[in-house]
């Protein structure tokens, strides 16, 4: 089931995208695509709806977030090997986390903009998990049972201010717009694999990361236990679980964006997004 | 005004101090102290009710950290210049911003929870700052126009997962009960001056930190405009401050908190917070 929100910013709607790839409006059943509405108990109701008698929405709205009122938008940092060597960094011994701001979030096709005083804003394709249930101290055994879903994410950074700006990554991941997020949650049970994903990220055309979830360093299930050990994660908590290479930043010579620029980007079965980049 | 929440977690209702140190219910006034409610305008209605008629509580109920729904629990590091001596660490040229997690806070007395693998929790009073209104790019001198009130905050930070646990210190910041705020939020009209606030923590009597937001190295308006460049800050987003020398690592031998502990830390005019520490 591929779960979205549409409408306008701040008050998008429930929907879900049928066989034909029309959207359903999921108003009459749920609140939003949110908190406790992600549960296995609400995803089975959801299943069992009769998707024809949903009513249909016409024309093409703008796409919110797959999934609203985040709480936690946790980052996993330097988990591909091959973009850890192109970042200069060394391969982590556990995860390392990070985390963006929940006011960076945005609809997978809404316009990306550059904040006034950058100069490195940078790209990443990420596999994104969202959780479905209190998640305190769980093995990597059990840790998959707490996913609702995954999507798709642009975590978004700008380099300058995320490695020369006093410190701690946050300042360069928080930027308003600097997390698109969807198109739409693919619940698990769609996803037979969350470590055999073809993934690719483009601009202006041009593929930059081609790549595949397994070549993660962490798996979902070990990030999640682990993460778990630190503190606890709430259903709607999105964790995105790192990039591929081909950021700007490991290009030669480094390329960001500018104003005007087209990013295209995508994983196997989860949907693409496609942002325009503007002044901010 | 001191406003507050109270009952139990998750089902906080909104109050507010009276003269007499009395709680009076909100709720049939504000939904919650929280987003819009902080706004200048509401602020302004709650300061023209009459206290007197709204309904008294009884009794001595639980409160709740004295900001809902927040967004972004923003913390700065390193802030005052004899604790940046006592970490070790240089005092940064710009604020460094990180986050804690928004699942770690918690009421100003309720017990905080040592995590399974901790060998280090820490202690840290701290002036909180809670947004009142959309802020981007806004200037030093706009900046405590957008600010609704300030309160305590226990920045409470496990050392060993902040420093040694691959990087980036959110993973020692965020343990759940490792973000105590309130017991009230006092609006900004009652502060005379945020840069001249003595504070204090005890730990089982003992008092470690005993400082002043007199000696903040990076002031509370300056904090905010740069804060705002990087990211928009909305109602009801905390920021905590940074903490003044005596933290539990700078002790020699180095001391941490144990089960059965009992912290108490203040701020001039903010109220008190006593926490028992019991394991997780």
């Amino acid at each position: 089931m591929k779960l979205l929100r549409y409408g306008a910013p701040g008050a998008e709607k429930p929907g879900l995208l049928d066989q034909d790839g029309n959207i359903r409006d999921l108003s009459s059943v749920i609140g939003d695509v949110a908190g406790e509405a992600l549960s296995d108990e609400n995803i089975a109701t959801l299943r069992g709806l009769d998707v024809a008698s949903l009513p249909l929405v016409e024309g093409s709205p703008r796409l919110g977030a797959c999934v609203g009122h985040v709480g936690k938008f946790i980052c996993i940092g330097l988990n591909y090997a091959d973009h850890a060597a192109e970042a200069g960094m060394a391969l982590p011994e556990e995860p390392v986390i990070f985390f963006k701001a929940t006011s960076a979030i945005c609809g997978p096709n809404d316009d990306v903009e550059i904040p006034r005083t950058s100069v490195k804003s940078d790209w990443e394709v990420e596999l994104g998990v969202v959780i479905g249930k209190h998640t305190k101290y769980v093995s990597k055994e059990e840790a998959l049972d707490h996913v609702a879903g995954y999507c798709v994410v642009n975590d978004l950074s700008e380099r300058d201010f995320q490695l020369h700006r006093s410190g701690q990554w946050v300042k360069g991941k928080s930027c308003d717009t600097f997390g698109p997020i969807g198109p739409w949650l693919v619940t698990r049970d769609e996803v037979a694999d969350p470590q055999n994903l073809a993934m690719y990220l483009e601009v202006n055309g041009h593929r930059y990361q081609d790549g595949s979830t397994k070549t993660m360093h962490f798996d979902v299930a070990t990030v999640i236990s682990h993460l778990s050990q630190f503190m606890s994660l709430q259903p709607g908590d999105v964790i995105s679980t790192g990039t591929p290479p081909g950021v700007g930043m490991g290009q030669n010579p480094e390329t960001y964006l500018k104003p005007g620029d087209t990013m295209e980007l995508g994983i196997e079965g989860l949907g693409v997004q496609v942002q325009t980049v503007v002044a901010g």
